[in-house]
C-alpha cells in the first residue's frame, strides 16, 4: 500500500496514537476550519518536499474549499495567497515550524496575535505543524510508494474529507471522553 | 512547568497520544534496549539543538547505560562512540531523519540490515527520530522555559526512567489490548 497506508499498516500498535492525534488536531473542535487546518498540512509537507502528503493534503484541502486555488497559491507565496491575514500569519508559523522549532519569532507569533489568533489557534499550528514534520519524514524516511496518478490522491482526498484519520472510532472516543 | 511538560498539561487531549505513542516506542516490547532508544532521541534533540530535549534524554540514556561517556560520544561524533555496529548504522540513519525523510540513503539502510538490523528496528529507529523532530519543533517553536540547572534534567530522567511517558495507564494498556 502506497504511502503512509503502508506504514500505518505495517505497525498498527504505534499507528493507533498517531491515527487519533491527528484526527483531534485536524478534525476534533476548534476555531480553526478543517479546510484552514488541512492547508497547514499542504504547506508544511510542501515546504518537507513530501509529494505523497503534499498531494494528498492539497486533494483534501481542495474538497473542503471547494477550489484548487488557495492551496495552490499558498504553497507558492503565503502573502499574496487569498487567506485571511490571521491564516497568512499562521501559515508563516507553520512554515518557520518546517524549519526548526527555533526558526519561530516573537515577531510572527505578535503578528498572528495582532490578527486576531487565540493562544490554543497558535498552539495548535505549531503542534499540526510539527506532526506533519513526523508524518514527511516517515514517508519519505522508508521509501514509501508515491502514486503519479493525481486521481490517486483526489480519491484518497476525499477518504481523509469524508471518513477522518481514525480507523477504531471506540479508542478515539474513548481518548476524547478520558478529557472531557 | 518548563519544556514539553508544560505543553503536555496545557492540551491534555492530544498529549494523551503523543504520550501514548512515545511510551509504546521508547518503552515497549523491542529488540532494541530503553538506553538505545534513549539515544536516538539524544541525538536527534541534539541535532535539532533543542536543549530541554537534549538534557532530558541525555540524563534517561546515562541513567539506563549506567554511565556518561556514551550519550555525550554519540553526540559529538557516531563513528567514533562506544556503541556496536548496528547501533552507528540506526543512529546515522535517526541523524538524516533529523535532516529530512528525504536524506535517508539505501545505503544507510543497507549498512543497518548488514550490521544485523530488521525490518522493525528499522522503522523503529525513523518512526522514533521523527517523533523527536515532532517534540523538539513543538518545545522551541512555543518558546518554553528550558531551566539551565543540571538537576533539574537529572531529576527529569529519573522520572522517564522509573515512571515512563504515559500518565494514563488504563489508556495505554487499552491501547495495546486494541492490538495484541
Amino acid at each position: 500500500m502506497p504511502g503512509i497506508t503502508g506504514l500505518l499498516e505495517y505497525r498498527k500498535d504505534s499507528a493507533e496514537p498517531i491515527r487519533n492525534l491527528t484526527q483531534l488536531l485536524l478534525r476534533g473542535p476548534s476555531t480553526l476550519s478543517e479546510g484552514e487546518r488541512e492547508l497547514i498540512a499542504t504547506v508544511v509537507s510542501h515546504n518537507n518536499q513530501c509529494r505523497f502528503c503534499t498531494a494528498a493534503h492539497a486533494a483534501a484541502t481542495e474538497i473542503l474549499l471547494g477550489e484548487c486555488e488557495t492551496s495552490e497559491k499558498v504553497k507558492q507565496d503565503i502573502e499574496t495567497a487569498p487567506v485571511s491575514e490571521k491564516m497568512k500569519a499562521l501559515l508563516t508559523i507553520a512554515k518557520q515550524v518546517q524549519q526548526s522549532g527555533k526558526s519561530v519569532t516573537t515577531e510572527s507569533v505578535d503578528r498572528a496575535k495582532n490578527a486576531g489568533a487565540t493562544d490554543i489557534e497558535i498552539h495548535d499550528t505549531v503542534l499540526i505543524a510539527a506532526l506533519f514534520c513526523l508524518y514527511n519524514r516517515y514517508v519519505d524516511g522508508l521509501a514509501t510508494v508515491t502514486p503519479s496518478d493525481p486521481d490517486f490522491y483526489k480519491t484518497l482526498g476525499e477518504r481523509i474529507v469524508h471518513h477522518g484519520y481514525t480507523r477504531n472510532p471506540e479508542a478515539y472516543e474513548q481518548m476524547k471522553k478520558n478529557h472531557p
